[in-house]
């Protein structure tokens, strides 16, 4: 590992940071970003509805599963091919970029016509077959820290996009694995403040998987506001007791509309902001994009 | 364990929340309270300067290990009672209540008798026998979480304390043992917010030894207070470079100073406030302040 | 995950237990079998030395990988397609069956035609877009635990294939991971009597990456033999000091020797024994195949 | 760390090895010593059926637990001095030393004149307090690895014993805490291995704690023996579904006969044999204590 340490994600190769852009969203600037939205596209009613819910409580992109990577092959598997296009119009109607998981290198092409931002998954981290084809692409990616990964194994993991070629990685700590039964993953803010130390790529917060506990969502949400990170992934349901997909962990429209609220005094009290278009009033967003 | 489940010390007991008062000093109220001093009392000078600067910087509590539980016999082991006699002058002459690390049941009288709150190690978290005595004292006990203890052992370790009949007991989140090298823990949050939920004991958190890092305790201590935590127990020393137990990890007074800046206007975002006495001029504390 | 719990996989639905056919050897019957050779191809010299040696000790499979899944870019990371021809043309000169790791789907149609097995790492465990096009395969496939999977979720991967409609499949464990530091991983053989007891798959064990130390590979060899492991997957390389890749685990030819010739009588301890081909003397294995 | 390691405990402090002896039993030689049963003394006629199965198997020490440590305070806390008495009784009628378990420094002047092992539970292995006073007894000193303890603590903990004088020390490896939730603990043999390189003190096995379930205490107790252990802790009830604590993981006495008939052939393929006194015929051994 000493031989072969990171390079081109370390700080010191862009000591100014890296700023991401998502059709227009700026990750990793003074502006934090909200991602936010179902766990699982389910169908357009739901999707319709989380979207307008996040879109109306100020997320700046929408999230949602589309191939959804299942411990059991008996879980719901996603929607796929048609719940993408139900994502992509929910988001061009509210005005939202929008970020879904890609599971292997097959998926690219369709995701990369069809999406702002491509999430490699936590199971996927090390699936360095999938890091290289992201390598190639001009799309930016959300990369999740895998579930026992450590810092070093995940910035190198951001170093094989980088040394293929594609500098537009956003980093997402989801909770790594441990002993605690009682969350559903343990929730590492620390290595989100040692990555900002070390590196110039943003880092955003996932906490709904990593607490797995809808009570523990906001707390966490503002604790990693705090810590620095860039932003958030939250999943949000209208419906979050008949979800087919995490439940247990997504808010409703009224638990997100009351954290947004809860957001920007934590912000401004480490000179940071809720993201906005510069220079165009936030209302506009939808329309500008 | 589904039959020996925590009793007392869960919300539904005592659902308004309990209140420790440490000589004046209120922990978990609405004020969040600041416990800092040196991993070790190294000497007069050294605790002076320490507790001096902590004092000066608006911390609540001097914090200072006289007896030192080290994983090497090979280690500083602390000054032992000579120590003790240096941080409760040095405690006095500032206005600051003191706590400090009590390692076993012999120790206690002596402990008793000198300090505000009695501190149980992490690796004393299950010494039974060290609960049951403390549980029959009429101090604050301050009870660390184990270095891989789940939320529910930390709860029936402070079960053993109320049941003892001591209710005097703050909880103290200080980092798990994983897989991640690069920090000396992983301090977990969600862990605070999660016992926030279920028990009506306050809790603090210590960044010092759950990052081992200098440079991470500043965000830390900004996310533990976002989280909901109740106050923060941190390191400082007046040359961590000299210190002889856990420098790397120790604040240096201006960086404290730093960080009692910050904490104001996180903790606003939150509804809460660096504690201070009711009904008394802030100066009035200590007489010096 | 109560609800979408393994099925296939039990012991319930095959008590009598699988055996899984690789060119003639036989993985789950009451013969044990040994699979060896270097970590990575890394040459014909090196390979021809490799698989000479452990033939000569007596394994029944050569292992080689030739796509190999690094942490970081900067590793080497395989000689690829030349480094496969290389491997099989050893295991053909020496009448050995032979593994190898196959990282993504696109790499199937090639694998499948030249080696015996295909291996699914410990990074791919949850790569299930892997497993699903290998659940379509007919060549068996070994299974790695991933490096925090559970015993449930390993199963779970396992059922991927069998649901697919591949019964050939071999659990591997190769260690998980955790706090401790001085060896690479933490060997679970636990696991391995518990997944006995509860699937009909045959279980291996990899001491090789597990202990990531020579030294420990013997020892671990043995326990898992009298544990009821169904084989061993071992790194044996001729120079292991010159190795490209984990030269620090791999056994030296005499090593492998020495643990060949002590492996009968712990098998023979608990009613196992080396495996060898029905009616067939052991030295006509090569020609027999 | 680094400059504070281990040294009286490390194998060039004493290269052939320590042997203690037990009123005559010898841990640490080619005998392999076999510890077993009760979790904890609950009357006299359970510890009676229990000794007398675990003696007519051909167990060489008698375990029991009189002090308990329990994770809750509700939970059964052990009999205390009466049930010391029934113990040690039912030890003198078998010709069996016996083990216990100390919690704390108070309780060694009784422990010490009663029972031939003091014990040290995985939750103190860094009470320090009860390491410096255990190490100014001559008496052996049986010390669990703590529940997250890496090996290197282990080693200074058992340093904490040698520095202050006590050179009968015995380790006992009894799994580590992980994610694995279908295992009480993960038993972590390799460590036993490493242990065995760094150190000369024995080590044994306690696989009752570290798996937590009956149906894998066989295979693992196997694979002690065959990775360099020098014995074993076991539980063994005569009614384990009546066992006020932990019967899960107890032996029925005809479980431990079955266990007993199988280790000769697997230490006999180590080069080991079950313990015998020298020179006297082993039917003997009650007669001859």
């Amino acid at each position: 590992m000493k031989d072969h340490g990171p390079e081109r994600v370390l700080r010191r190769s862009r000591p100014e940071g890296t700023r991401v852009k998502l059709s227009g969203v700026e990750v990793g600037g003074p502006g934090f970003v909200v991602m936010a939205g179902p766990c699982a596209v389910e169908g357009a009613e739901q999707t319709e509805l989380a979207a307008a819910a996040v879109r109306h409580a100020g997320a700046h992109v929408l999230r949602g599963g589309v191939f959804k990577p299942r411990t059991s092959p008996y879980a719901f598997q996603g929607m796929g091919e048609p719940g993408l296009r139900i994502l992509v119009e929910a988001g061009r109607r509210h005005g939202l970029p929008v970020i879904a998981e890609v599971m292997d290198a097959s998926q690219i092409p369709l995701m990369a016509e069809s999406v702002d931002v491509l999430q490699v998954g936590a199971r996927n981290m090390q699936n360095f077959s999938l890091l290289r084809a992201l390598s190639r692409l001009r799309r930016p990616v959300l990369l999740k820290r895998g579930l026992s990964a450590t810092v070093q194994e995940w910035l190198l993991a951001a170093e094989y996009l980088l040394d293929g070629g594609n500098e537009e990685v956003i980093l997402c700590e989801r909770g790594v694995r441990t002993f605690e039964p009682d969350t559903r993953n343990t929730l590492d803010l620390s290595a989100v403040a040692l990555v900002k130390e070390r590196s110039h790529l943003p880092v955003i917060v996932d906490p709904s998987h990593a607490t797995g506990d809808q009570r523990l969502v906001v707390p966490m949400s503002l604790a990693a506001a705090a810590a620095g990170a860039d932003g958030l992934l939250i999943e949000v349901h209208p419906w979050p007791e008949k979800a087919l997909c995490d439940g247990h962990q997504a808010l409703t429209p009224d638990m997100f509309h009351d954290l947004m609220k809860k957001l920007p005094a934590v912000l401004a009290a480490v000179d940071r902001h809720l993201w906005k278009p510069s220079g165009v009033p936030q209302p506009m967003l939808g329309g500008a994009r």
